[in-house]
């Protein structure tokens, strides 16, 4: 490497740094929430959602503890079905915490839930990944370590989510090992760990212990677990004894509807929501009978269907009524509240993805939300995380963290001095307000372009994608590892070597 | 051609009528506009606004009629520069209509301006088009046509803007005669005349009172101007004149400052807000002191820079804060709201022009915006409108008009009766309440992909790009001229004959 490309790399290193040394661990809205609904509307969608849980009921499968602690709290069992009186499911509902910390294990990078904090967190959950060199191919480990760096690497991203996305290359009973393990030691940020299995999710807890201690863990929250309801109206025994599991000790859960509605649940809005609300509150309830306090979130994910095909579909009018309306509701409970992302169907990182993704990610924040994860990478309906797709989301974190700063209307924003200084008809350009303000006026975003046509075109009529491309390579080429204990290390090393070695590979 | 694709020719022409017919004019928004500043707030843009136009003021340049018209109400005048008490421009303002009537050449597209209501129009301005194929290039008036065909062939948009582009081949003083034409001739929806001159806008008057009747025009609007700002703090000559002959007819203008902020303005929101809001109002106080009750819109077109090239930038942060501001300043007026539109510094309607355009528009929608033009083709910051852009825009345009109309929680959309026919844990594809609703209750997305990877590769992994340019084709294809009394067109041509041989070629 010749020197001055070896000093443009170590200016460039030292930039990437310094943009992630100055960005806020988590987001505090200064705007008011968006109220779509009035009061006797919110109380309709409640005492739907309190009928459907005494007429309809809700079904617990294959999980007798945790139907057991809802009969001892006084629901009417029937088998797997539980029915609750209007408002019990509520009331059960009340031990868990408004507001709270989660902790990092860097603690710069602590972040608190609730109230009107805000989250960005990246994709979770995707068997395929895509850049536009490689195509959409099976992910592997070393993606699922790459989309944590950009994480690590990303101001805008607080919140590394859990399964970015599926590393299919390792063994369906071992790769949450190594998942947990990239999370601890290729970034700092929060995460959530492993949901698929009760023991792979006591494996989450047993190797943040290392990281965290097991003392501190008792009092403090520093992993979650993502749990969704199967709907309609039922929780089958993967979700509920990962929740337990994640309850019992003290860490988190994140409970979210994920509705498509038409087929896990009428089609109309109203039935959707009211739905969604009454599943919530069950997990919500639950963790709680578990373990009176422990952390939850309200989460939700509802979308719609191509009615022709039946395909999902994304960011949506109709989707963007149902998150403005739940917000309203999750509120109302009085907890952290969960909901939208980046949504998409679109295969590629176009124009539709784009369009989609932004529809879907600003009601969520103008409606309150305090937690969005999905907010980087999703692409095909959440089938494909791509890499250009995880920047260009990403960037657009950045853009809603300036809306949320909201506005201060004072004498200096107001800038009398200014129009006294330039005179009318003349630019503000040169003028000493502007010299004050330019730096920390605006977001600045590194992808669009704002570029003359001509020279647009002379550097290569680049589209977005294109320039994602390069954004992200050169990310990854400049990722440093953050420092670790290397005590720490080996004890998590030898944790994932020792759990290994005890099971075969099982791939199914 | 076969008979086979004849037919389905035949269908998709039916298909393309019917979508029209079923086209509601214009929106009422059922939602509540999103309130972002306090009392407190609102107040001290107001106040700076006044102290903009008492203490540094605001020159109305080589229009000697206007000032004096400022004069005799009141102003106090230094030449060109007119100062105001606080609160004397306001109190101005109050003759000027909280809602009116649009007449279109079809009266089932009449459109009503303010309160509640919500009216989408196409691009304005741009010297260039594009579309995939074609590259970018210089307007011509066949695109002007096809973009009127376009707008009257949408369902979702209602107004027809004015200039949508150029027509750089027709001679710069003759190309308003056959835009004019152009919008009268090749659809029937409410549109805008010239103001580059006072003669023009006569013209366009004229052709107008051809078409609607001298005596039907003195008491209803059926035209309008759109005029704006020279910022900072500068009307000329061109615009005020124009707004004068609009307004002395009894015709509308829309006045909006279009500013970039540290450019036109200081750099800060606040300050960009009130200022916009000093400029607007002495507009529409001179609209009032020509004509009191002159129909008119109270418009603001605020975005930001690019801080190291000084490029306009769109769809940004702030613009949305700026956006969600003065949305609230102009309903304390009482006045129909202009702002916003589908965005973009993008040059190409890729990822960067939907999420701009995204991040643009539906703030202005959220913030009860009452006409909003410049909603479908913009790029390259206003100077290209892309065919492809234009559909893909006017597909939003349909989307948000589904939230707009809000939600009702009602017994049926609570879908009670489904559950109980679906019971726990099945899917509600079949049911009769899905029956029911199917057909009416999800906006159906011409242009968005959603259906399986594999499907969409082999149909040949299009973006939304290439979808877009096979719709505006076959759109343009299947276009049928709506009526005209024949009459009536030839009064239309005649004048246009006579005028065009009235005057030499001006080419600047």
């Amino acid at each position: 490497m010749s020197r001055a490309s070896t000093r443009r790399r170590s200016h460039d290193r030292s930039r990437a740094k310094s943009s992630l040394a100055g960005a806020p661990a988590y987001l505090t809205r200064k705007n008011p929430a968006y109220e779509l609904l009035d009061e006797e509307a919110l109380v309709r969608l409640e005492d739907h959602a309190d009928w459907l849980l005494s007429e309809i009921g809700i079904e617990i499968r294959d999980d007798p503890e945790a139907v057991e602690l809802f009969r001892q709290a006084g629901a009417t069992i029937d088998g797997e079905l539980l029915r609750f009186d209007p408002g019990h499911v509520r009331a059960l509902c009340q031990t868990a915490p408004a507001t709270y910390t989660m902790h990092a294990r860097n603690p710069a990078r602590n972040i608190e839930f609730g109230g009107t904090n805000l989250v960005f967190g990246s994709a979770y959950g995707s068997p395929f990944v895509s850049d536009i060199k490689g195509g959409r191919r099976y992910a592997t480990l070393e993606d699922f370590q790459n989309f944590i760096k950009l994480t690590y690497l990303s101001p805008w991203l607080h919140h590394q989510s859990g399964t970015i996305c599926e590393p299919v290359d390792i063994a369906v009973n071992k790769r949450h090992l190594d998942m947990v393990y990239a999370h601890l030691r290729y970034s700092d940020k929060p995460f959530m760990g492993s949901v698929t299995a009760p023991e792979r999710a006591e494996d989450s807890l047993a190797m943040a212990q290392i990281v965290f201690g097991e003392k501190f863990m008792q009092e403090n929250l520093v992993i979650q677990g993502n749990i969704n309801v199967n709907s309609p109206l039922v929780y089958d025994n993967t979700m509920t004894a990962a929740l337990r599991t994640y309850a019992a000790a003290n860490q988190g859960n994140v409970i979210s509807p994920f509705i498509m509605g038409g087929a896990m649940s009428p089609l109309t809005q109203p039935a959707i929501i009211a739905q969604a609300h009454a599943e919530v509150m069950v997990g919500i309830a639950l963790t709680q009978l578990v373990k009176p306090g422990a952390p939850v979130v309200y989460g939700s994910f509802l979308t719609t269907i191509d009615l022709k095909s039946g395909a999902p579909t994304f960011g949506t009018p109709e989707s963007t009524l149902a998150t403005l309306a739940i917000s309203q509701l999750s509120r109302r409970m009085g907890l952290p509240f969960r909901c939208g992302g980046h949504l998409t169907a679109s295969k590629i990182a176009d124009g539709q993805a784009m369009q989609e993704s932004t529809n879907a990610m600003n009601p969520a924040v103008m409606a309150g939300a305090n937690f969005i994860f999905q907010a980087a990478g999703w692409l095909e309906s959440g089938l494909t995380i791509g890499y250009e797709k995880f920047v260009m989301d990403a960037e657009q974190c950045g853009a809603l963290a300036r809306i949320v700063a909201g506005l201060e209307i004072d004498d200096e924003q107001l800038a009398g001095d200014a129009y006294r200084e330039a005179g009318i008809g003349n630019n503000f350009l040169g003028v000493e307000h502007t010299m004050r303000h330019y730096k920390s006026a605006n977001f600045r975003a590194e992808l669009a372009d704002a570029t003359p046509f001509e020279q647009w075109s002379e550097a290569g009529s680049k589209d977005m994608q294109q320039r994602a491309y390069e954004l992200w390579n050169r990310m990854l080429a400049e990722y440093e590892v953050p420092p670790i204990d290397p005590a720490i290390d080996e004890a998590l090393l030898g944790f994932i070597a020792r759990r290994k070695a005890s099971m075969e590979d099982a791939w199914y």
